[in-house]
Order: structure tokens, then sequence, then C-alpha cells
């Protein structure tokens, strides 16, 4: 047991929380990691709270008692949220983005694992207080942000496979009909990665009609698992006439495209409005 | 610009630094930031450097000079990493992993992203003085070790599609053969998914002879891109007589697979070969 001053003390517990979001760690734990006393642990924990509250960071949340302590809850204030999203929508409204289909090239920013953080803590504060015990999406694109997400609710992710061919003992597949397309498609999940009865949180990073997410929603009773919420990156509105799923959350909202014109129409998502915008 | 005491500062700079790996942040940044002065800021970071290399989070490098400033390198002490893979490897070794073909399960690993983020970190490490533009992949399993490399090392992520049917304008395609199982196989990435001369960590999570990190190399050439390496977490040796790949980093490797006796013979990659155990 090495004794650390304050300032090497509030380093290392800053670190420490921001690695454990959503994690009980007891005072006591602290206070014998730095020989110092619990006293001092609270008031190192109050610059932290202040200091994490001021820039943005997120909630400290303490829990008193026996099995009390620290708990760094990620939050993303309403404010650099909308700063965020409006430069997003800046560069996702770029017209060479338009691909057949009504679809947005969105590669280069799915790829940024910078964008894909800042996204994933976007949905993870839209979700904190929901007792998610896992994030779900089914694979390719979703899944930078499936795990963005689950980093800052630190839950597991579980990703859907879209053929049977997975080789991972009992599978449990289901054949969905994509809205846009009407083809007939499938998506599995090995028995054994989902246990029975989970509160999951869906993930993707695009919903035209969302027959996807209808898709994992039904795959997901065969376990039965609660969907406690769907978040999309960019939900589509054109070309869309109904709705497959009712409850979710988008960040951004593609109205229109005009191929001929070269034109996107895109504006905040859904996740504004319940913020008052 | 507000003033903030000194322990305000030094839990501001840590989140700050923490979420901005391998990038310049100069002084006087912090000092307008935070209205002190920069011999201030510099007593701060001697702090902040000190408590990071004690605890193992990594290295602060200070850059002097008009262009200066200061910069965190994640880094992981071979002491940790020992412990943190010798741990995972008494997971992996479970005889309920066995899959047929020789493979593990691994899915409820690779699911967990804390676990993730360890990972990528000791692939950031190994690769952190290599200058790596774009950390790429092919889908699905080792995505997230993509992320969470690139995370640390702070470039974007680029996935390669096992199809075709990309539909991302311009898209560079090759068949390769698996080396295990030989048959012929197809990968793709768009044209604008990476620049020309890209300097490229290639990770996965699973090697048998190569043939997919093979396939990865060959489509790079396409691009004119430099290989500066190849991370997989676990490779394997049983029933692979010739390996396509030579330079490559693997964090675990599987010696021997007895399915009838259920028992998995598993033990420390090469990562730790060259770190002199």
């Amino acid at each position: 047991m090495k004794k650390l001053r304050r300032s090497a003390r509030l380093v290392d517990m800053t670190q420490h929380l921001l690695a454990h979001p959503h994690t009980l760690t007891p005072l006591t734990l602290f206070a014998e990691q730095y020989g110092a006393a619990k006293s001092s642990i609270s008031e190192d924990l109050s610059i932290i709270k202040e200091a994490f509250e001021v820039q943005g960071v997120g909630l400290l949340k303490t829990v008193a008692g026996a099995a009390g302590g620290v708990k760094y809850i990620p939050q993303v204030k309403t404010e650099e949220a909308l700063h965020f999203m409006r430069e997003l929508i800046g560069q996702l409204a770029n017209p060479e983005r338009l691909l057949p289909g009504g679809y947005l090239y969105m590669s280069d920013i799915l790829g940024n694992p910078q964008t894909m953080a800042k996204i994933g803590k976007l949905f993870a504060t839209a979700y904190a207080d929901k007792n998610v015990d896992v994030v779900m999406t089914v694979e390719t694109k979703g899944i930078p942000l499936a795990y963005a997400t689950a980093m800052f609710l630190n839950v597991p992710v579980v990703i859907v496979r879209r053929d049977n061919k997975v080789t991972e003992g009992s599978v449990v597949s289901i054949n969905y009909v994509s809205g846009s397309s009407k083809r007939i498609q499938t998506m599995s999940l090995a028995r054994r990665g989902l246990a029975e009865q989970s509160r999951v949180l869906i993930v993707d990073d695009f919903m035209k009609a969302g027959g996807t997410l209808r898709g994992m929603i039904d795959l997901l009773q065969e376990f039965r698992a609660t969907v406690v919420g769907c978040g999309v990156l960019v939900e589509t509105t054109a070309d869309v006439s109904e709705r497959l799923v009712d409850e979710y959350v988008s960040l951004a909202k593609l109205q229109d495209v005009d191929f001929k014109g070269k034109q996107i129409e895109i504006e905040l998502g859904s996740f504004f409005e319940k913020r008052g915008e």
C-alpha cells in the first residue's frame, strides 16, 4: 500500500471511474488502495463530481451505507448532444453520400472510433436508467455503435448473424421480411449467446421501414427477453409507407432524398424531441 | 474562461488526455481553457504523468517548442498484460468452448467491451510507434477488436466485407483460398473506404493457416497500402501444415485440441516472446 497525495489520487480515481461506468466502487476500496481516510476520499469524490458535471462528462452517484460506494454514470448534456449531432448531420447531408435504394454512405463515419464513442454515449444517456442487461445488434454496420453503447453502460454485446451457418452449437433462427425490399431474410443467434429473460437494448445504424429491428424483436421473443428500447443512428421516412417498429430513439432523421437534384434533407431525430429542444 | 483550481484541472486534464490518445494537445490550450499559467499546467502534467506511469495507464510524452504539447500514449505494462492474458487463457481452456473444425466458442469473450478494451490496448501497445493510419479487419468477429485497438491508437477502422454485394460505389474484390478449408472465398472493400498508400494494421480474432489475413494483405496491395503488422487474439497450430502469413503478433496460441479427451492446450502467444517473458 503506497500512500498517495491528493493530486495523484484525483488522477487515479478519475481514470478508474471513467474506465468503470455504471459500476459501484466502495469508498473503502479507494481508501485502502491509497492509504487515505474515507473522509479524504469523500472530499476527492466531490471534487471529481463537480468537475465531471461542469465539463459534461457525466454524473457521480454516491450510494450511502455499508454496501455503498460511488458510481460514474456517463451522461451527455443536451446542449453538447445538439452541437455534436448538428455537426454530424452537416457531414451526412453531403450529396456524395447518396447510395442506390435511399441509403447513405456512412462507412467513414462509422469507422471513426471517437465518433462512435460519442454516439454510444448518447444512447447510453438515453437508456441509463433502463437496467439494460445487454446491447444487441445485427451484423455488420451496427456493431461499432453497439460496442460503444455497451461500453458506457458496462454491459455485454450480442451480435445477431445474417445467416444460419453459425457454428456455435444450438442456434435460434427466424425468417423475416425486410420492410423495404420485401425479401425474406434469415437471422440467427446462438442459444448460449443470450441468457433467458434478459433486458435488451437494440442498436442499429440505419432504419427504413424497421424490418430488421422487427426481426430482432421477434427473435428476442424466443429468448423470452424484454426489449427496453431501440436506438438508431439514422431513420429515414423516405419511401416508407408503414413503420414496423413503434418505440425507438433516432439521432437523425432523413426526410427526403432527391437523387436527381442531389439533395439530402436531414434533421435531428426523436432523441431530441424528448429532451424538449 | 473559468479559472479552475488545480484539483479540478487535474480531473479535467486526466479525462481529456484519456479521451484523446496519440493526440498532441498544446499546453497553451490547457492554459487558456483553465485560465492558468503554462508553468502551472506543466506541474499538473508531471503529476498526471507520474500517476499514469505508476498505475500502468500509459505514458505522457511532452513535445517541446512552439508546435509542442503533450500526448498520451496508452501502454500496458508486461506484468499486467501477463496477468490479464493468463486469466483469459484460463477462460479459453474450458473444454465446453470446443467447436467443430478446431475453433473455439469466443462470442462471450468478444462480446465483453471491457475485455475488448484491454485487448485493444495490448495491440495498441505493440504497434504504438508504427505510425498506423488505419486498423483493418474482416467481418464479423474481429470488428470489436479492431475498434478497441483503433480507439487507443486514435485512427479509423476499415471493415472488409465477405461478399461483393457492397452498395458503396466502386468496390475492389479479391478471391482467396481459405487455408484450412481450401475453399475459394471473396472479400471486398469499397474504393473510397481506404486512402491509397495508407499504413494499415490488420487485426483479427482467430488465425488458423492465415488464409483470411493473407487475403487482406493481397487486397491491400490494390490500395498500394503498407501492412505494418497483423495482430490476432488466438492463433492455432493444430492441423496447420503451412502458415500463409509470416509476420504477426498473437496474444494466445492454441497448441492442441483433443476432441475426444475434451482437452484444450493453450498458452501465451508471440506478443510475450518479444517482451522477453
